[in-house]
């Protein structure tokens, strides 16, 4: 391995989200008989409502909002923004689980394994702690620590979570590398020294023309799957 | 299982320092030309000098000093305690490695396992994030999650570090457990409302006449290892 510690952006990197969240979105809609909404849509808009969320969020004062409930909220301005009937809570909660089932792509398994054999690997996400505990023990994933943007009260791209999570691990970011399919999480780890893999995921968003590219160069090593990191 | 989520210590509780931490002591007294000096008692007194400082460190202020600094330092002061000379820098860093070679008490990795199979389980300790990821790497004991006092920028038995942990699984006092060899730990998690497991760890200080004890009732459960919780 070229870095002593591997960094992993969890959803869109190493799982996917669209596949179940798309079924739980098409299930609400389809009990709702409105056919006439495409479930992917509607699933890539909600993920922009959550990353506007999270942009915008004050998370450093009063207690932690956790991400699950902005899921939860997002998701009926979403529903709203298109025309739909309020979910009530219940509902909301139904289908905002679905952020919790996420399936990892299929070279995750043997690729973090290989990685761990050789270097230090830890996610870091801006989903929940519980979120990410819950994810890596019902898949099986094995990581050596896990961060979340939790940890620090902030998320993803403030400094402070890549530099907080090597400070726990006592690596330099010269030491490290943050791997993710989103230039904007990579852009802010390589300002920080950290070394970057980005890895192309042509279905992140249920269509390849939609996906997240890497301009040549621009980062350590651009790859097709965890198990191309070399 | 009892509980939905299990809290471990881990120092004395999963693992045994007495044996690498004397015998890194042993050699240094051995090049020293002391065997005057029992080298069981020296980490006896090291281990209390420890745990005053981490029971008189202010953690909230400024950057977090890592334990395993503290042990360096620790072991400086105690060696003057016995009339040793002053270990130059490199010697004291030695000796104080040996507080990141623990090794587990011989029911730890059956148990361990048995209960991640029917329940969440963490460690909570007040070593370094660096030093619990490595110990359980290096050992191989595979933990839902890794939290420590560095996580909460203060040690047990502060509640913000058991209330913390729970915050970060999603679960409350009442469905959740710390395991502990030292009452302690176990009384300031039963004031929360945790359940309180005492483990017997006879040979946590080489004698069992200085081992902890369990006053009978006092807590939820009184093991003599891990595999025999319930």
């Amino acid at each position: 391995m070229r870095f002593d510690a591997y960094l992993f952006d969890v959803q869109g990197t190493l799982l996917d989200f669209y596949t179940p969240v798309r079924a739980a979105v098409a299930e609400h809609l389809s009990a709702l008989g409105r056919p006439d909404i495409d479930p992917g849509d509607l699933t890539r808009a909600w993920r922009t409502d959550y990353f506007t969320r999270v942009s915008t969020l004050d998370q450093l004062s009063g207690p932690w909002q956790k991400v699950q409930g902005q899921y939860e909220a997002g998701f009926a301005a979403v529903a709203a923004s298109y025309g739909l009937p309020a979910p009530d809570a219940a509902s909301a909660t139904r289908v905002a689980a679905s952020w919790q089932r996420l399936v990892p792509w299929p070279d995750v398994r043997d690729g973090l394994a290989a990685i761990r054999s050789g270097a230090l690997t830890a996610t870091l996400s801006n989903t929940d702690m519980a979120t990410v505990i819950g994810l890596a023990r019902r898949l099986d994933l094995r990581f050596d620590a896990l961060f979340t943007a939790e940890l620090f009260s902030r998320f993803k791209p403030d400094p402070q979570v890549y530099l907080g999570a090597l400070g726990f691990l006592g690596i330099a970011p010269q030491r490290a590398a943050l791997v993710a399919a989103h230039p904007y999480d990579l852009d802010a780890a390589a300002a920080l020294g950290l070394g970057t893999v980005f890895v192309a995921r042509p279905d992140e968003y249920g269509d390849p023309a939609l996906a997240h590219s890497a301009e040549p160069g621009r980062y350590t090593q651009a790859v097709t799957g965890i198990d191309q990191i070399e």
